[in-house]
């Protein structure tokens, strides 16, 4: 029975190096991702009962609201956990991880603006150096075996300390679904909260708020009225369009309405205007990389107004085949970050190119919101290839010559003259 | 002087095989795209005068609008024409051009929906087809040398018969601008249109219109309001939703709230009812493939709702890799389409990747027009790769093992393990 | 113990539709792909034993060399299989699954010509077939755990019958190695090869033969000269070239040295000119799909010329732009095939492109053999876009203007012109 | 009359920004690539003739070979020049374009190795730099209205400074072929190489030797033997290997047999032995940029040895999704290069996704060069990703658990099994 066990563990504990078999007693420390919410919760006495480690919780303020913190470290402690730590990521995640993305226009299956998928590698990060802080040799984690978020922080622990442990218990114990998690935590005296679970199951940070489950899961159903949390209904937003201005420097944005911000304010500042306009609702069904579809639903209101912004000044400063091969490669750039591969030299190649090609992405972007939609309406770039001078219907400056166009057509339809000359035998 | 001229000549015709010097007295036929305005009726005198040949006007029907081939044969012929061929080719248009590119998910430059490029081939084949039935030994058009135009019809000269030689007079004669244009017409008794010409340069088909010129090309102005053709203004449209269904069959848009209409009436439709709530309106700066930028407007009502309605099928039918290659095509696909490549064997060995990848992409999609907007609501299809019991939060079918996630990640992420354990010595 | 075990074969038995746990009794018949050698010969038994299923063996013909199908069935049965079916596949592989992948210039990593990637699915499919003829309810393989056949043989599985059951003995028993088989072979009577099996792993068919193991897992080692099967030493070929001429049809090979061959008749021959002359030996270092990297030995003779010949006649056929972009798709073909990923419809998309783009890569290619070396001498073709006409330093047709040239270096040109005098304030 | 003279030249004239016409008596200096031949000799009085200006030519030294640039100012000055400026531009050549290139993995076309196309930039670039030094308005070149040269000049002087003019007489005057320009010649005094031209077209640099023209203007026409300067015929090349070891770091290559050199001294070195055992000989039909296919040859012995040993060198140290995106990236890469778009930002950024994707490419490989042919045997890294313990056929250290495969190809294969049982109404 006790070896049944261990070889059911060998399936969901997932340790880099050494064989998973046989970890009861091998395991010192654990620093678990916690939320307080009853699915980490009841990760603290189960880690200590299998294991008999010690468990070290850890919670990151990336923005996924207000008084989510308060209490949280009696909560952990009253579960079992031996300490709390939590640390304000927001910058960090903001800066490093949110606008390297909007600069490169990851965008996942056309739709996604990847707001967990940015958020799970810092904070597991954040758990390694927690980790090496505490000497602890195993993480963990609350996630599903369904979902991106186990392989986005299992990949992020890989990339960062391949000697970790990591221990994934909703892929292993015997614990399915609410009630028994309830049960559980009951008789393990974990605090129950008592606010009913919302019938969706949500993920919010300072750039989106994502929504799954009940009635998405059939993508014939419309979201009900009452999913959405931080956009105003488009029917109800004000009637009156908005005009925005952003300031973006080398593709990352810089400054609201003339007022330079820090990026977690920044994107603060845009997520009220923007909510309150209906802006950035997003229903999709998507690809997750563990290989099902999944139907969500996702807000985004400040991270559309940027991604617009950004896109739109790129307009003034990006050759044709410099956007072609932009666009092509933010596919790559936005898979990369879904798959939680964002400790990668693949994804840090690509973010140097990233970085290069929006060297003169510099300027100014106005945008009108209105009832769900933003619109640009003007956008100005001291790096500017748009020439008045060469694109008027007026005749210009004589930088352009219209007869140059006859041989240019010529050459550059050169080989189909060709392949029409020899079907035609000529 | 008689040099000098034919030297200038010599810039501006594009023959595909036959040196273009001293073309006077060797053309007899000239197939003129003609449209009845100023632009192209100074053309008709031009040509007989400097090369001493018959020319056929050709019109081509692609939707432009009500009476605008009303009395046309007339004014060709008071021209200087012999004869004025007109054709309709609204149902080939949307079938055999619009609905491949809405297949193929092609976008220019993340928003044009390419109205104009698809329009040229399809006349510039009309008209090759009225230069063999005629036996003309000669085409000619009425674009300028700055533009794509001039591209789209030559290339497609050149793939359809080479033997024909290409008379651009925008690019070669004296004449600049309007007034030079009217005065010109008046000296050869061209009827001249009493319409005022717009302030903007505009194209229209059944599948969008476009607007250039005038304000709109300093990139920093908003579009005035009365600019708009084809769509209410969003902020007067309807303060209520309007759903609609379209049906759609590998790729192929067959139904509009489950009424099958041929492609040219279902666009028309759309157009109707996408108009109507102010769908489609684009506002941006493009890469011309002669190497400039500009500035455009865009209304594509129809077009946007289609284009939303098979990207959002496609999410239930097509795959992560599948959706990702596909996508990467489409830039491409755009890119030809763009340049007029269309009779090219590049862009239809993409169009064989097209057809057969979208051969699933078969159901339909409810979507939601405000204001503006259009959103996804529903989908659906037979060929559904979305399964709720694999899906769903609920222990699912047994098709899933959540423990197989452990080894897929393992596996997955086999190369970033490795890496990390030699940068720590492992 | 027995739960223990049967926990265990959960992870390795791969069930497309049912959970694998307590399969004891619930399989019945099970085809498995069977070569006579040790690795599948114990697994008869193993099957029969844990499973009380009766053992249908197959195997298939891929051109793996003479005799070794000769006594196989009375091996088979030895072992306890009910049946043999043995397959000749020669001319299906080649026709099928080689000459698609030569068309397409799929190419692994450079170097790898796919040889066992192309069998594998040929093998799968044919299995399917007998699975169904004979109505078992499984399939079972011989593969290990650390491969890229077990991905292969089972993906096509997975795409061909889904309700079919998968069993990997070797991802799942305790035998390890060589010696733990013998001594299960000998317990069940199994009858065990008197030839002392290679020190390599080896995989052969009409295509290649590869080789890995032993001083090979040592990636500075240099093979031995003995290694090599079907390739003569570089070292030890004639020392006078041999020249031979391929022709083509769409992208297929067809004949040798002017006679028109059957697929697998041509691949045979060229198989022996090849290996006379040292053609096609591979060193490489390559990435497996399961995340590790391995090191193989490969001798593809006649591959490699009709590789070569593919090329250089695109060389006259395709034009820049067709040629860079097929070239980049054969790279995901590849990666396509390599995976084990044949019946896809992704694979499928792309060969409809392949197809397409290689309509007019007919003509033939003369080939010059030396030393282990194979390079083009000439090559002609109906459709080349070649033009002596205009490429000529001599004054051409008339067709190519050198003038032209200026126009479009100034047009192809613009966007680097505009940026530079942005940078300049021009 | 000379109003026809004026218009012929604003054919053939590239200036950046003026308006074409008139240009007599208004360019005062002129920076004129020369090399000493007839081609560029004759260039100097007829620019002194057409435009009254003083011609100072410039020759850059790229390794074309030994004593080219013997006598050249006596030379450049019997023709004309009032002054020559010579610069040795080797180290810089090899260091900053030939080396970063070779980190990328650019090929054209499957087999050119750049040779020319690297080298019209750096001399472009010198070019610039002399105009600037001289206070000179325009630059000239001797390149053909055929070739790649001319656009690899001009986009050079546009990238680098917009204001010069350029003037490109072989597109332009009446000169048509070596006996006009023989005459030409005599007429003004410019003294007429006595050793006849070589019935080739050739250009050489320290990377390679191309060959053009005669019989190679036949596609079908193997090129004699008395055609190659670099390499050895491999018939007559040694009948023993040898075995060289290369030391790369970070991509660039910075040793030979242990020793380390500067680059251009490595590079001279390789092309030493390269050439002795007959390697990098390239025999090609290519497209080039202005539309046509030409046929060369082309000998880059060092080279192609420095290509294996990167490449090989990659195989230990790039995983397969980032190999895959790095070749395919290395296609745009190339043809960048090819185009003359070196000073181009998307080039810059490719580069800098090259460098960084290169970090790790240290390290050592062993080459085997015999009669033509080079290929690696031994490769090692200290950033290697190939772990012997995880790819051995032997148990392994426990990083590798084969059990894991069972899930990763359940899951890797999710999308084939949803889409088969779709099929099979399962």
């Amino acid at each position: 029975m006790v070896l049944a066990e261990d070889t059911t563990k060998s399936a969901s504990v997932t340790p880099s190096l050494t064989s998973s078999s046989g970890l009861r007693g091998k395991l010192n420390k654990v620093v678990l991702a916690y939320s307080g919410g009853l699915d980490t919760s009841v990760i603290v006495p189960w880690l200590r009962e299998n294991y008999g480690c010690e468990v070290i919780c850890f919670t990151a303020d990336v923005g996924q609201g207000n008084g989510e913190t308060d209490g949280l470290e009696a909560k952990a402690k009253a579960s079992g956990a031996s300490q709390l730590f939590i640390k304000d990521l927001k910058e960090e995640f903001v800066r490093d991880f949110v606008f390297p993305c909007l600069r490169a226009g990851a965008v996942y299956e056309r739709k996604y603006l990847l707001g967990t998928s940015m958020a799970r590698p810092v904070i597991a990060k954040a758990m390694v150096d927690v980790a090496k802080e505490v000497g602890a040799d195993a993480v963990s984690h609350g996630c599903t075996g369904k979902g991106n978020d186990q392989v986005r922080f299992e990949l992020t622990f890989f990339a960062l300390d391949p000697k970790l442990i990591v221990v994934a218990p909703w892929r292993e114990w015997d614990i399915r679904g609410r009630e028994d998690a309830v049960e559980y935590a009951k008789k393990h005296h974990v605090p129950v909260p008592v606010s009913k679970k919302s019938i969706y199951s949500r993920d919010r940070n300072l750039w989106h708020i994502s929504h799954e489950g009940d009635i998405l899961e059939n993508p014939e159903n419309e979201p009900k009225k009452d999913i959405y949390v931080m956009t105003e209904d488009p029917e109800e937003a004000p009637d009156t369009p908005e005009y925005l201005e952003i300031g973006i420097e080398a593709g990352i944005p810089v400054s609201y309405n003339g007022k330079r911000l820090s990026p977690a304010n920044l994107l603060a500042a845009l997520n009220e205007v923007g909510g309150r306009h209906g802006i950035g609702r997003i229903d999709m069904v998507e690809n997750r990389l563990v290989g099902m579809k999944s139907r969500g639903v996702y807000e985004t209101p400040g991270g559309t107004i940027l991604t617009t912004a950004v896109r739109e000044l790129e307009s003034l400063t990006l050759d044709r085949e410099t956007m072609q091969l932009k666009d092509t490669l933010a596919i790559k750039y936005a898979e990369l970050v879904y798959a939680g591969r964002w400790f990668d030299p693949l994804r840090e190649s690509l973010d140097a190119f990233m970085e290069k090609v929006s060297a003169t992405t510099t300027g100014s972007v106005i945008l009108k919101l209105f009832k769900g939609s933003v619109n640009v309406t003007s956008r100005k770039s001291p790096f500017s290839l748009y020439r008045e001078d060469i694109s008027s219907f007026e005749e210009g400056s004589g930088i352009y010559n219209q007869a140059d166009a006859a041989g240019f057509i010529r050459l550059y339809g050169l080989p189909m003259r060709v392949r029409a000359m020899q079907q035609h035998n000529l």
